[in-house]
């Protein structure tokens, strides 16, 4: 196989988009654009990663190596140009073999297809191809100018004539060279044109002018969408998810209203799970067969075992790992908790940090207890164990198998298999005591009217 | 009246919908697909229903039964085609006098009006009528070869002409026709076609050629859609969705976003109503007039009197009967209970198996404790009762007028009208404790960190 | 600056609206109808008010003086067409000085601009100038009859021609003119129409018959929409929010979903607000810079500090006051509350009527009990302060700095700074006890089914 080295271009500045954070750190279906695009890459067979980004932006680095590891960083310090940038990967590039592939980093939809396009070109024997696309407005973008299948130039919008501006099809976002090509050329860009900047596109008038043979791919306009404001994000976001929701679709899951599930890029979800509306997956969630989520329900980095039914009003997070035929209902929050296999957590409760057995059944309002203010702590409920409602467990704290905790009861104490534990007050009733305490609320009305 | 046996074909597989459910099963506005169908059929003036369905498909029959307890049911035991799978219902139509009406029951958003078109045909002295829709793109449809008024013969797109391929009006889902004729014809169907099966709509040139009078009649396209695979169905969804609240709007219920607003086949919802965003109604809900239902609300199977307010995050559930104005707050879920005259359960509430009279208030919290583990027992709650936050009420208990319970009180025994409830424990202070507890939260910190 | 007296004709009957509410005081983005039109003029320079109501509408009189406390009410007592409703507010016009421009009260989308146009119009010497738009329909509409910039005449619909129903440019609902033009030519309106009703836009007419110069001014379609129906009303309502979220991106927020976040009139946000789908604001939010709110948050008259962090499932109602950095997470309702930085209320709690201070945990499930059934109370929480899950805080109740309340404790009484405060009973357990239980429920179950 060909060495491949990816040089993403990651420092652009964003300033459309009004943010502190930089523009490829925004996330679409929950990982950052510049992820997208990384992974984008790596899917393709780049087995070489240099990303480029604007000095003091470590964020991009650390999100970068969270999905390709092996990602080299260089840092552009100077704004001059997409070349200028391609060209701070030197130390990437001046001892690449294979193909050097420059690519853009703000394209979130970007696909491995749109990459191995690139590629396939080059493997066929071009010394260059770049991505194209037709946009149903090509206003702004660089057009490709060419003849037959032979790319002559790019131009840039301000830089093109009356003529050249009625050409359609135009660069997209990656452009891919052989390597000595690539190294042959780079440094001999100027800064000749309308910004004033080092232009990487011109590296395709360059390479014709020496006599190389370049061409171009086509890609669909949606698939190189690039963002550069917050309604841009916004679209590419429910592009993502329109293609996402089909796909789940075509693979059996039902979604009353698709436009109302929002599925994250790494979310799985199996066969015959019926969705209501307004359902929010969150990254790392794994959803069996035969599930039913409810409307309103938000589902992060949880597990979801066959036939379990969630919600409505249900919300797992991280390390939610629930088993076979789990019901968590309504107003409930699970976090780091192993539920077993047909246990039910069906009202007003927070279940954290816990290991609970099999078809344990947990009372309405009731609540593990895991912080201290300083650590939390591990609550452990065995099999058949029946938690009262509005009860309180007190971590670190362990129920036993066929154990019944009363309703009411602040638990925090251990509790042996098959005991009852309580811990609630006797109940008192005061006869004809509360037409008094009406009448003291009266006489507190009363006297703030007053005041 | 003239007698209409309608034939519902309810076998097909549906293979596209990668489901174990058979695909008549999914649901469109909270119905299965067939029983849609069965009511449009029944709605009409259908006075049998025979019901082909796949075998082991029991419930289908189950859920049939439940909208037309008169249905009787036929299995297809092979897979020959529209034309085998009618002639199952041998045993209804071999006696059926009037008409015989074949339904296809993949088809949630027919019309009793579309079943109607068809035996109004055959009022008028036709031997058959078949329902014909023009779809926007016809491919894949079975062509109506017409002249004038008379229907010469359903072409199915893969037997067709490039000619015939050409015609847009096209077979939907409902062929009619006189009894003795579908008698007549229904025996003499070849499987002399592409696919080799048994064609029913082969019966209208059979008809033709033995001198019978065939017309058609169009129905809209939104009509007949048919069902075939997930997408479909939610397409089927929406248009179900867009068509009912539209019907609501013009009766007088104010959407802030109708698009987000969900409906079942049988909400009814009263004059003055204002529904905010994001509100579910799944099947049997009642709202009276003058409502106010906030946003994120998820109501099924419950009874809303007039001047209610519900929501935001309120959870009813089948048989909760609220009564005037009663208000039910954020994170409160009722099932199964009846509320009185103006009472208010405002806040992270579970109320199930109640009996509440009228100007109760219920602290946020308070939770009926209904379940024992095995049996569910009832609570009763009188008339003016203040029932005080965090408190938790254990089923079978009764609290009698103008009773006042204690926040945080666990109530496991009757209280007398007007009588004061108490069971929580005497609190205590401990000076100069709390510094002790955080320097052994930071010690198990330490710890933790060490091991 | 010229004296500006604004006629807003609020007193249609909105019959096909159904429903008891004054059509104009039906909302769009939290604000009643004729609430917004009344800011337009106000905002555009009107320097005097005067809104014709129908009879018994207090409530509009009431809604109208909430944004404009300087406008003048005036009563249509019969119903005869808009040249008489607007010669109503006689006591007004009579002794105006400047400009009487008149507005038709029923299009909630309409801006100062708009207005501004008009008076532009008479500032630039003409003698009345209507707005007029081009509607994609205009059946229905009052056609502007013209001759280069002068306008002509308004035929009505009903009585226009065939050759004037072609003309697309039609009246919009804002008709401005000079003072002493109004005062002349109010009182010589006929009925000799086909509705036989005063037409106020018969005065162009008039004018032209007068020798004075009358001009038109053109609004967009969108900012002229007027509402007769709930559907209307929806349109309205969707246009304003696309209009408002657009603006707000622009701004520097983002949106997953833009169609699934809903703001109001006055709705603040900073910028790098993140709003993850199924956001609600009503009236009177104020977002600081860097907040997330996660899904399925419903939040009205609440302020959030910066970098804080809401939801999912957030409840925040009127004087909540969040301050820097702090969270509220799952299942939390927030009233009437200021909280202070970086305190945490992350699940299943209720906090109203409370002054806490920074850096406060509060345990899950835990709530203020802030009402007695009739007075509401109030509680101040220190920093520092660790309120332990499902505790009570029965108001009026003070917890000093650093103190530590249990987990499961009722808290009645003051807590010192630093204290420990316990409220619970001691835990006893039963050894064995829990399959009596069980026997006893199936004793119970078993005899459920007998009986």
């Amino acid at each position: 196989m060909t060495d491949v080295l990816a040089i993403i271009l990651a420092a652009g500045d964003g300033t459309r988009m009004r943010s502190n954070t930089p523009k490829v750190l925004h996330e679409v279906g929950g990982l950052p654009i510049v992820s997208h695009v990384v992974r984008a890459a790596a899917g393709a067979g780049a087995t070489r990663l240099a990303v480029v980004t604007a000095p003091g932006h470590d964020d991009v680095r650390l999100k970068v190596s969270q999905v390709a590891p092996q990602a080299e960083f260089f840092e552009q310090t100077e704004r001059k140009g997409t070349g200028h940038a391609a060209s701070m990967a030197r130390a990437a590039w001046e001892k690449a073999e294979g193909y050097v592939v420059v690519v853009y980093a703000d394209h979130p939809l970007l696909r491995a297809e749109n990459f191995k396009g690139i590629t396939d070109r080059l493997d066929a024997g071009w010394d260059a191809a770049i991505l194209g696309f037709e946009p149903r407005d090509p206003t702004g973008y660089g057009r490709l100018l060419t003849r037959g299948e032979q790319l002559l130039a790019i131009r840039e919008h301000k830089d093109a004539s009356e003529e050249e501006r009625k050409i359609v099809l135009s660069n997209a976002c990656i452009l891919g060279f052989r390597a000595e090509v690539f190294r042959e050329l780079i440094d001999k860009l100027k800064t000749n044109n309308a910004q004033g900047e080092y232009y990487l596109t011109d590296l395709v008038e360059l390479a014709n002018q020496s006599g190389r043979r370049v061409t171009y791919h086509v890609a669909p306009e949606h698939d190189v969408m690039g963002v550069n404001d917050r309604k841009q994000l916004a679209r590419a976001e429910m592009q993502f998810q329109e293609l996402r929701r089909d796909d789940f679709m075509a693979a059996g899951v039902t979604m009353k209203d698709p436009s109302s599930v929002y599925v994250s890029y790494d979310t799985e979800i199996g066969r015959d799970v019926v969705l209501e509306p307004n359902v929010f997956f969150g990254p790392g969630v794994k959803v069996g067969n035969g599930v039913t989520i409810h409307a309103f329900s938000h589902i992060e980095g949880a597990t979801i075992g066959d036939n379990a039914e969630i919600g409505p009003f249900a919300r797992l997070r991280p390390d939610a790992v629930l088993g076979e035929a789990v019901k968590v209902g309504n107003f409930v929050e699970v976090k780091k908790a192993t539920i077993g296999t047909g246990s039910k957590i069906n009202h007003l409760s927070y279940v954290g940090d816990t290991q609970m057995g099999a078809k344990v059944n947990v009372g309405a309002g009731a609540i593990t207890c895991n912080y201290d203010g300083l650590n939390k702590s591990v609550t452990n409920i065995g099999d058949n164990v029946f938690v009262g409602s509005n009860s309180s467990l007190v971590a670190p704290v362990s129920i036993g198998d066929g154990a019944y905790i009363a309703s009411g009861s602040v638990i925090t104490r251990d509790v042996e298999a098959d005991a009852l534990a309580l811990g609630r007050a006797r109940q008192e009733n005061k006869p004809g005591y509360a037409p008094k305490l009406r009448a003291r609320a009266e006489a507190i009305k009363a006297a703030r009217k007053k005041g």
